[in-house]
């Protein structure tokens, strides 16, 4: 049976650029402009390229899609800050640049530590978060990543099988296999690809993670001032940031919903597409004004 | 504005009889005559009418829903066995008396105790199971029940106000409102309402809740062994069954997904209808079909 997929808007969209505060940001954004845009924060040693098509193109349909390289980062310029507070800052700048006043911010692990902060600092601008894959500030003191990962990340390839592949899937053969087809997404797109992240971004990012994650844990009181409402997700073998971080995270924040889901690790949203589009469309378009009965 | 609510079937269904494996057993069953039955093990004290009527009607609108009272709880006859095991193969005992092969077992607190053992022991009979408010075996090896929450459960009263709002629902102003919401819905129904669990019942199931819980954690193996699709779900704050037990169930068992809710207690799915019969829905009838893009 020859099955006509719909064409990709993610794997097409032209790569664009904007001016604001010394900084070139390259970035693309698409969709259906209705309701509240969602800014994607991108993960460590990610660029535009990195982003899922597959999920950018189902949440397009009910809203604009936004990605963009961070200060930095892929073809953006200036020079990357060594702190989760400064790039969360950098994210702030590019979503003001664009003239936006109220977003959506959904964050993939370092992506989720600058969501969390640009949600703290900017109550007006952030209505609702999805934070996938990531933890507090502090969040050694909950489950450290193992002496193994680190030297994943400096195994970086063309496509990133070699680095991908074991930083974000379990090591099931059923979690292996959507990875690779998540790689094969990621590869599609054939003109204007991004740069990969330089060697000097990917040294004050590294310390940047470091920071975040040996800071004093302080009870993650800062958690409890975000307000925004958020919907935490994560695979349950996360060995970057370990899962049960997520659930902290969870506990932490004065409004959160849990989803974990199984046999995945830290890009367990790659794995599992369509639930996570669904828990996320009804957390965005649904959820918060639900009625109790 | 007058809105007409369809009406509740739930509330309406007549209690009917089954005598099998010398029990006469009380239960109700409605809803849509397609897929795969979804029978409900009730929590502690809860009879017939202590089902939800909201949540039972939402799904009954895709599969037949089944309640019963097990072996000497409300109308059963019998002598209630005083172990989960016990407790167990009287729910076995009933689905096998109606003929049925094939069932999805929807299990609350004590309930969701005796949904884990009727699928590890009848893997044939259980096809998924959604485990709410409740842990694994040996449950206080993680976190133990505090020692106000067992005299909550001798505060009955005719409408359950002073039991089962401080049980199911969080402190805050919303969980409590949801909790007075749902003691109205299961208050609704008029005629043929079951009978209050006994005495002798009561000692019985608080026997098997606390061997439960203190059983050697053995680091939870039977879990393993479960290889049915289960979908965990509870509240941020349960005080009955302490959440962090909900993750180490979706931990341990071979695959499950976990779904954690805000501000809410032991009854979760009591405050948010909507969005757990969402969850439900797409867990029995999508979920474990989904492909991996």
């Amino acid at each position: 049976m020859t099955v006509s997929m719909p064409a990709s808007v993610a794997t097409t969209a032209p790569t664009r650029f904007l001016d604001t505060g010394g900084v070139r940001f390259a970035y693309r954004r698409f969709g259906a402009p209705a309701g509240v845009p969602l800014v994607f924060t991108q993960h460590f040693m990610g660029n535009l390229d990195n982003f899922d098509p597959a999920i950018a193109d189902a949440l397009a349909a009910g809203r604009e899609v936004i990605l963009f390289d961070n200060v930095g980062v892929g073809q953006s310029t200036g020079t990357a800050p060594n702190t989760v507070d400064g790039i969360a800052a950098g994210a702030a700048s590019f979503i003001d640049g664009l003239g936006l006043t109220n977003v959506d911010v959904l964050g993939h692990s370092m992506g989720g530590e600058v969501a969390q902060l640009v949600a703290l600092d900017r109550p007006d601008l952030v209505r609702r978060l999805v934070l996938v894959g990531t933890g507090p500030r502090g969040a050694d003191a909950i489950a450290r990543q193992g002496p193994d990962v680190g030297p994943l990340f400096s195994k970086r390839d063309e496509l990133g099988l070699n680095m991908w592949l074991p930083i974000m899937f379990a090591p099931s053969k059923a979690s292996q296999a959507a990875g690779r087809a998540f790689i094969h997404r990621i590869s599609e797109r054939t003109v204007d690809r991004d740069i990969l992240v330089s060697g000097e971004t990917i040294a004050a990012h590294r310390a940047a993670a470091r920071a975040w994650a040996t800071a004093p844990a302080d009870n993650f009181s800062y958690l409890r001032h975000i307000a925004q409402p958020a919907l935490v997700v994560n695979g349950s073998d996360d060995i970057v940031i370990p899962t049960l971080n997520s659930y902290y995270l969870y506990q932490y924040l004065a409004n959160a919903e849990l989803v974990l889901f199984p046999d995945s690790g830290h890009g367990a949203h790659f794995q599992y597409v369509e639930r996570f589009v669904r828990r996320v469309i009804d957390f965005l378009d649904v959820e918060p004004d639900d009625t109790v009965f």
